[in-house]
């Protein structure tokens, strides 16, 4: 549900592991899908995978597992349409980005969601075109259909690890993206040129205290470094414009409500201050409602 | 000394009152005037003002009374060069933004130096032409010279006190620009549409409350309700773009170091925490750096 690049990399591999899989998505993905295969696209191969595809939802009707990865600003709305069809006994995974996607959308269903935390870097190229960068790790939650699905994936050469720490994923995920996605979308410069500005480094840290200061009231155990690892995204990355300044230059909604602001809204429930990361939120606001 | 709007507008009502007057500014400015007089123009009256004006700092060779009137980012350079001529008894007033000018042109000069903040509208309408919109008051700090500065104002038309809390009064005005300025240059928007954004208003309150800790921290009474001064700006100028705004979209440099600037620096240096001034300073100079 949500075949944009992760819904069609990892329903691609899926199916190319020989399970039958069904695509969600929009129609000009759908009728490529449908005339001409998926075009999988990786550095060791570039297939075109037969599978289903459809652009409505009761095609998840009879699922076993559904990955939901539609955005996090849609998650209320696909969760809304996909509840019907889904049968009773179907395991639900959430591939998203942010870190509250599978407390909404649980409540949305009025059922449990396996959590799920994604590391590819993959973006479609085309209609019904997926292009793999690298990576493809997965972490999902315990559940009773946790190891069947660790086992599909891993048939399909898809690593996987059922952890007791997804949300920690998603919060070390959603932390590194606080640090570079509004600074990068308010200035439209790439992440080199914007780590090399005086005083950026140290807002950084301010950005990623305040987080891990919003996850530790949370409840939320953030493993690792997060400085460190927010240091090493301008090394390996210096020309990136994060996807929010990309959203932005196009006039697009970004999903700045879900980064920034997901710390903002958590912080003011949890009593705790986040300043910087709410002077960034409002200004992306206010450029976006400028932009559009 | 720094013919602008400011030095120009009391340099011309002191002229215009009897008083002998050398204006020391630009070519543009000193050539039109020595050509034609200061025009002085306000809501009451339109008027040619006969004065002498030249670019050259040692015009200021026996003064008694040297208004200061450079931008914060000039005191230094303009402070060393004037310094050679000025009279052992020569007074000297301040009459600029920013807090920290009367400490940097005393240290500069090696004597002290009058505080003044002014409360004025002005702006050049043209070469050798200073337009009036508002206001004029001034106040002094209390030195041996004030009251017969004072009275020279005061025969001039201009309201001017003489005040223990110059530091005050300019701290008061430096708080209202930290609050605007920055965040309306970011965001190319005037003020009206700035405070209609979400989150805005607390974000401003952020600021605010940082920089009267910096204040406070630096031992100045800050006198009356800065939330409130600060909300009032928006409503009585809401199509007003900050000078910042104005700088950044002309690729020239801004005064952002004395305003956001000077309230992380005398923070650090005191050991006061301003996150949100930090990171709106760090914004503008990436802007800043990324137009010129």
């Amino acid at each position: 549900m949500g075949a944009g690049a992760i819904g069609c990399y990892y329903g691609g591999m899926l199916a190319r592991a020989g399970r039958e899989v069904t695509l969600i998505g929009r129609p000009q993905h759908v009728e490529a899908i449908r005339r001409a295969g998926l075009r999988l696209e990786t550095k060791a191969f570039d297939e075109r995978v037969r599978l289903q595809a459809s652009t409505e939802p009761q095609a998840a009707r009879g699922a076993d597992l559904v990955l939901f990865s539609v955005k996090s600003q849609d998650t209320e709305t696909a969760g809304k349409v996909l509840s019907p069809h889904l049968a009773r006994e179907a395991a639900i995974v959430t591939m998203q980005n942010g870190v509250d996607n599978p407390e909404r959308l649980a409540a949305v269903l009025g059922r449990d969601v396996i959590p799920g935390v994604v590391y590819v870097a993959v973006e479609m190229a085309g209609p019904g075109h997926v292009r793999h960068h690298g990576r493809s790790e997965l972490a999902i939650g315990q559940a009773p259909a946790s190891e069947a699905i660790a086992a599909a994936f891993r048939e399909a050469g898809v690593p996987i690890e059922i952890s007791d720490n997804v949300a920690g994923g998603l919060w070390a995920k959603l932390i590194v993206n606080c640090a570079y996605n509004a600074l990068s979308a308010i200035t439209q410069l790439p992440y080199g040129r914007l780590v090399a500005g005086a005083g950026i480094p140290a807002v950084m840290r301010d950005i990623v205290e305040e987080c891990l200061a919003v996850a530790r009231a949370a409840g939320v155990r953030v493993e690792g470094d997060m400085h460190k690892a927010t240091e090493r995204i301008a090394q390996t990355m210096p020309g990136q414009y994060s996807s929010t300044a990309q959203d932005l230059a196009r006039g697009k909604q970004t999903e700045i409500d879900y980064l920034n602001g997901v710390v903002v809204r958590k912080g003011e429930a949890l009593g705790v201050s986040t300043p910087v990361n709410r002077v960034l939120l409002a200004l992306v606001k206010l450029l976006e409602a400028k932009s559009r």
